[in-house]
């Protein structure tokens, strides 16, 4: 029986099922570690929090050494800043709709604010929201590596970042995601090359239009490893915290790095070679594909092929046996959208001795 | 500009996005139409709450004729007995591990109850955790009819329900779901042929034993207009309430029956002919695939090709332009899944001239 499996033992009478556990232990490591490897390599480690959404581990990636955080959302920015969290950088082209400039601008007078921007006409509508507090909030410029997702060609970030100074705004850098270097273990090194061009770019625009850099921003947990202090100043790696399998397959952690899993129960096993668990895509997400499956049960070759909202097929390989009621511990292919299915963590640690339970304080915040 | 985009346009400076949107008027003509039809089928209508997990919605529901409600588990069943709703159904083989038996015994002293179970471990558990309850627990045997998920043979149904009163439990009946009616639009009758088959063989096997079925218990919205009062006492849909692509697709509903979408913001564009919203799988959850997409902006030919977690990509059909800024009505292929990212619904109309704010109440409740 496996790690995780023991754990569960310890905890069956006292968890219900489906839940995610953490592990300390593992999770401290994690952080220790990336921590470690920046300041090394003379980085910062800005951590995003749309992994986790969860105070206790924020606290924890700064006491580390983390010089603030990363938000996806103002939301989560919202429920970070409330906590006391006063250097938050919102690595997102905010557009201000609704109400979300007022809640910028009110963002931007309580805390050290940074937000994404990539164009020129929400500069100028998040310039028109900031009002006479303008000169609070610092934008950081976002440029595209490859990704083809969001952020401007490197050589346009001077003329945005001009273009934020004269609407008051405090152009202080820029940032980019290698995104597409999740797409295999070899697509890794080559997405960080291409994020130091791209990055190198965009420093040489700011140049270019006698604008200091001083911040330049890289993601992502799957480049970590390739990311040098030659131009970059700050890595915002997120999934590092938990790691997860489709970062064990591309080589960015090994399995024992994992910290976090979802238990699941065996509910019913009448089709032959199967049994359903109660983790579905309203536990798991619907992350992964017939291929690699929706997720793993640790410490065997047992895959779930199929979700449905509550229920979890799994094949069973030849050999395995787990009788209804057997509790085990299913590892994520992608453990973001996990998290954010549960109202709060079972914490414990590899030893399965201590139980608590953390909050997903920024769960649901979404806008 | 078709109507979802005139009711965004109407409440455009009130919502921050993303943001689950209710059209009411199309609501409640969906719940009354299919309370009308089973009314002239003679059959009860349980709507599943897993859709919405919305207080307000379950009570109109009740108030349109529903008999009572169907959850997925045992925290659903809790949020809406907290709120005095009395004759609730959990559907799903409840395996009472951690401290679930004790919940189950205290939902049954205080409402009306049955849970689904398919196995004899499962009905020694159950009875072992109510204890002296046992008799206030009525228990409904789950059969399946062709989607190789959970339920026992119909032919085991009545020996499972002589297992269960044996324990002190009450077998009252039936229940199936025919999940493989949603693999395409020929599959939904056959899949209904097949329900009405396994809980006729169910029905027969309780009579065999001496046990009369007086639930004999149906799905889904895909299958609702083939269900006769033959031998189907009630039905459980849960889509139905808002609908969805996927329905539409089965022919299942209209498009003007789709009574939820999400609404989200172009916040990028720099990839000639294509835009990103900030609609991404921590919103719309990833259900779909590359060839029907993730998603499509009502009343157009566009369709999201991939999401990541904060961001939608969204290629632009030729002609079409949405600027940066633009507010968009995003319909789910699966509504379901949608639903649980968010604390609340922003509820309006078909004018959008109302705003109201509804809590997604049993979010976060999957244990």
């Amino acid at each position: 029986m496996n790690r995780l499996q023991r754990v569960l033992e310890a905890l069956a009478a006292r968890i219900d099922t489906p839940a995610p556990i953490i592990l300390t232990d593992v999770m401290q490591g994690n952080i220790d570690r990336v921590q470690a490897f920046a300041k090394e390599r003379g980085l910062n480690v800005r951590p995003h929090v749309k992994t986790h959404k969860c105070l206790e581990i924020g606290r924890r990636q700064i006491k580390a050494g983390a010089v603030g955080i990363t938000a996806g959302n103002v939301g989560e920015a919202e429920v970070f800043a409330a906590a006391g969290f006063d250097d938050i950088f919102i690595a997102y082209p905010i557009w201000p709709s609704g109400t979300k400039g007022l809640r910028l601008r009110k963002l931007a007078v309580t805390t050290r604010l940074r937000v994404g921007v990539d164009n020129f006409s929400a500069i100028d509508a998040i310039a028109e929201a900031m009002g006479s507090d303008a000169g609070r909030l610092e934008v950081v410029i976002e440029v595209d590596c490859g990704a083809g997702r969001s952020g401007a060609p490197p050589q346009a970030a001077g003329d945005l970042a001009v273009a934020a100074r004269k609407r008051g705004l405090v152009p202080v850098g820029v940032f980019t995601y290698p995104g597409h270097g999740s797409s295999g273990p070899d697509a890794r090194k080559r997405a960080a090359m291409d994020q130091e061009a791209a990055l190198t770019d965009a420093v040489r625009s700011f140049k270019a239009v006698g604008i200091t850099a001083d911040v330049v921003s890289a993601g992502s947990t799957p480049t970590i490893e390739f990311a040098t202090s030659g131009i970059i100043t700050e890595i915002r790696p997120g999934e590092y915290v938990f790691n997860d399998l489709n970062n064990t397959r591309l080589g960015a952690c090994t399995e024992d790095q994992i910290a976090l899993f979802v238990a699941g129960t065996v509910v019913s096993d009448w089709v032959p070679k199967q049994v359903i668990l109660d983790v579905g895509t309203k536990a798991l997400s619907r992350e992964g594909n017939p291929e690699i499956g929706f997720g793993a049960v640790a410490g065997t070759q047992a895959v779930l092929s199929k979700l449905n909202e509550y229920h979890g097929f799994l094949p069973l390989p030849s050999g395995a046996q787990f009788p209804i009621g057997t509790v085990l511990p299913v590892v994520p292919n992608h453990v973001c959208p996990v998290v954010v299915n549960f109202e709060e963590y079972i914490v414990t640690d590899s030893t399965g001795t201590t139980l608590e339970h953390w909050p997903v304080d920024a769960r649901g915040f979404l806008n």
